[in-house]
């Protein structure tokens, strides 16, 4: 695979969040739970925004946040998603672009506004999320360069996106370019709603073999396992998928791989302030793990020591040096 | 002045600021000198924004950050500025109603792009700023509403809108309308570029009485009276004017009435984060004891308490509980 110029390509929702700061009974006057994430529609998005607090913008979106976290890892990464012809476009292209993110997926316009996630933060840094998927809905097969596909070594896809037609249309193109080149397939379940919805699909992806990778939290890995504790679904997914990556937010994370198991610690944390992003930021780490061929304990520590980092600040993607905190594990 | 509903209506740039992290090095590629604020047009912005880092966008502009701090503390204020139809403006629109405060100029098409300023912070937490004026700069006098100016015990003039012509004129109707209704003015210098380019109508408008209480940092004070140091020129301006507030950064801030003078040292902070809107702020606790009758050196104490939250984290407007932070000054 000296063929392999990029490390990881990723396909995700391309999004701006909006981020303000909330409590508790905001979001019970709202009707929302807690720790969520929920999709709305273009009405109850501008009603929530004018019944919210101000908000920082800053450009989010699962895989979007995995790539930008790659690229402050130094790996090569690329991202494919789908924006409006509009200004929140042109701030998530520019993000995404100033941090070395290859990113040429066109805009189109006549399709809605780019997509937004109204995230509101809890005084206990939970984040509460409320995404209108305007134009990243309809990201189609036409984005999906199958060359590109083959420069990857890892082409990482975002569970959010199976739910709509188009975009797994799109998704399950890149899955067979990817088996037809050698790259392996990383998928994230992203929340427990996508495994719900779509778990006969997600078990024939497993059962095809179609995934080499597969990122769960502990809510998505016992629902798509259907049993009652953490371990239980890991030891019945292991089997399923060539490598599992299950985490627990503070309790850490476990990743298993041809009978074998490595686990780590959550890294240790000055202040917690939001946790949006912790997920991505673990994938990020792990999948350069991978891409540099660590081991599985090293992968691991890579995605703890990189989600600690995004939990420390507003925003979803890194501000520290996330090379100089890989330290040696990189090097 | 029984009739008076409002503490304070200001009249300033309606911007979004992009917040982004940079170092010494980017701004000598660029050729602008750290701590500045310069005027750039859609060209540069965009040459700008191309070559600089991944930016958090927050609502900004000076005047408008004041009057943000003003209602975080618990006043009524109200803001006219001009915004053009786009997402941006929806953005500036959102964040400053959803803080309280009244703002309705009718954002208008065909004028350009809403403002924005890049704003580029270097690690000593220096900010320079690059602002793309677009539609603010075509704030006139049909934006301005005498009956609205009656309203409030002081009208805040940005000083960074007496360049354009537009906005000019129609702070000229703003003072007049002022003076018609008991209404005190308040005027910040904003920028050494404003004194040297504008000397002359600053110092008729002094002459003619037509400021109550100006603002001015240390080199807008110096430029302004052409004298070597700040005592000098804090004592030529202070016979000119009601009320003089000169402020100096981390050395604190003096105020001068009646030949009477007050001064306070700057509050100590924990970590100097981004010094964006610390000017901003500081009027924003002046402004706020004067309304509510403080004396000159409680004034001041209240604008450094405001400051020096604002310059603790990224972004121009408060961030922390401000009338939590005033405490006993404000109760």
């Amino acid at each position: 695979m000296n063929d392999k110029t990029l490390d990881v390509l990723a396909i995700g929702n391309a999004i701006v969040d909006v981020i303000a700061d909330s409590d508790d009974a905001f979001l019970d006057a709202c009707g929302v739970a807690k720790g969520s994430m929920r999709l709305i529609d273009l009405e109850e998005a501008e009603r929530l925004y004018g019944a919210m607090g101000p908000g920082r913008e800053l450009s989010g979106g699962s895989a979007a946040n995995t790539v930008a976290g790659l690229a402050a890892l130094g790996l090569k990464a690329a991202f494919i998603g789908q924006l409006a012809d509009d200004q929140l476009g042109q701030i998530f292209t520019h993000d995404i672009r100033s941090l070395g993110v290859r990113f040429d997926t066109p805009a189109r316009s006549g399709i809605g506004a780019t997509a937004r996630c109204l995230v509101l933060v809890t005084p206990d840094a939970q984040r509460t999320m409320n995404t209108f998927l305007g134009a990243a809905q309809v990201l189609g097969p036409e984005a999906v360069d199958p060359g590109r596909i083959a420069e990857a070594k890892i082409l990482y896809l975002e569970g959010y996106l199976w739910d709509p037609g188009e975009p797994r249309a799109a998704m399950m193109k890149a899955m067979n370019a990817a088996r037809d080149s050698g790259t392996r397939v990383a998928f994230t379940l992203s929340d427990s709603f996508v495994v719900d919805r779509h778990h006969a699909d997600l078990q024939r992806l497993l059962d095809e073999g179609r995934i080499d990778i597969l990122f769960a939290n502990e809510a998505e890995v016992t629902r798509l396992a259907g049993t009652a504790t953490f371990d239980a679904a890991v030891d019945a997914i292991a089997p399923k998928v060539s490598t599992l990556v299950a985490t627990r937010s503070e309790h850490g994370a476990v990743a298993c791989r041809d009978g074998g198991r490595a686990s780590v610690p959550a890294e240790p944390i000055e202040t917690l302030v939001d946790t949006t992003g912790a997920g991505d930021l673990f994938a990020a780490g792990f999948l350069a793990g991978e891409a540099r061929g660590l081991n599985l304990e090293q992968s691991l520590k890579l995605g703890a020591i990189c989600a600690a980092e995004v939990i420390q600040h507003y925003g979803a993607r890194p501000e520290k040096d996330l090379k100089l905190l890989a330290g040696d594990l990189l090097s």
